[in-house]
């Protein structure tokens, strides 16, 4: 499988391959108090930001993932981050996940153009057949914009993952199939 | 995470560390016809067979997978495979798969106790708190056996797992708690 590192935009959103030299502009965003509350995610210190961004890297070298930041083009500003993850090949499945975005830029519109984007690179770029979204059962507000995208809720995994405040959480599997994409 | 390669047994049935020495024990039997026409694998030629073992023991390699093979001790006879997949230390969570035995041996209990002995060892020596089961929609006969172990169904991914024929499955995924389990 070849590796692509694609850069998407729109005139409201550009999304570019995250990487070691353009991490440190999220370090504002990523400190924002539990962000990512319902992720497994830490990335609140610059130390454990600089850790995940290695570990997204390292997928990437594996070809499981395509970690992007998102960059707000109205703001000028760097955003937060997303990504391809899971990717698998062989069944032409893949997860749109890790996405986080600072509080000041939610409920802009901004995540939803973030993810037209991927949708479409997913699904008319790299020809994949299915996206899926995990969420964390109480995360209304992701479930609700997933549901939005048109993602349809196929199952509630019981107790799958443990959160950093050891809570376990329950997760809601959202699959859109290519066919249910225009 | 250490390695570990148990042998589980009972008057039943016995579980060994599948090998590149024990595999060919289960030529003629992985040479039925379709017998595991509900899965990706593939196993009916000798090549094929022992591909499938190599992978099985690169996952153990990396810690992801305890594969086994499956002795009958009531018949003295090798009966099939099995496996831990899908190991997730982390969340300690695991997938019991990859499960096949011979014709002949279907519908006499030795697959039930062959689970039992596996979910006893997940729970109570690997200490893991969730056991998957990942079953393709159609496979009614597996589906109703971990429903009576107890299993309960989380969700029907949609299309999501493509068999060797090009059909793409729904994939039921079941789960089984610690505390579901006595």
């Amino acid at each position: 499988m070849k590796s692509f590192s694609p850069i998407l935009e729109n005139d409201f959103v550009k999304l570019a391959p995250l990487s070691m030299s353009n991490y440190h502009h999220l370090l504002p965003i990523a400190g924002q108090e539990k962000l990512v509350q319902y992720s497994p995610s830490d990335i609140e210190t610059p130390e454990a930001l600089k850790k995940y961004v290695e570990q997204a890297l390292e997928k990437e070298r594996n070809f499981t993932a395509i970690p992007f930041i998102i960059y707000d083009k109205r703001n000028n500003k760097y955003a937060g981050s997303s990504r391809f993850m899971n990717i698998d090949q062989k069944n032409k499945v893949l997860e749109i996940g890790s996405t986080w975005i600072g509080r000041e830029f939610q409920g802009t519109g901004l995540n939803g153009q973030a993810k037209l984007l991927m949708l479409n690179y997913a699904f008319n770029e790299m020809h994949f057949e299915k996206v899926e979204f995990r969420i964390d059962e109480r995360n209304i507000q992701s479930r609700k914009a997933v549901e939005k995208l048109g993602a349809k809720l196929e199952g509630v995994l019981r107790k799958n993952v443990y959160l950093l405040d050891g809570f376990k959480r329950n997760t809601c599997c959202y699959g859109l199939l290519k066919e249910e994409w225009s």
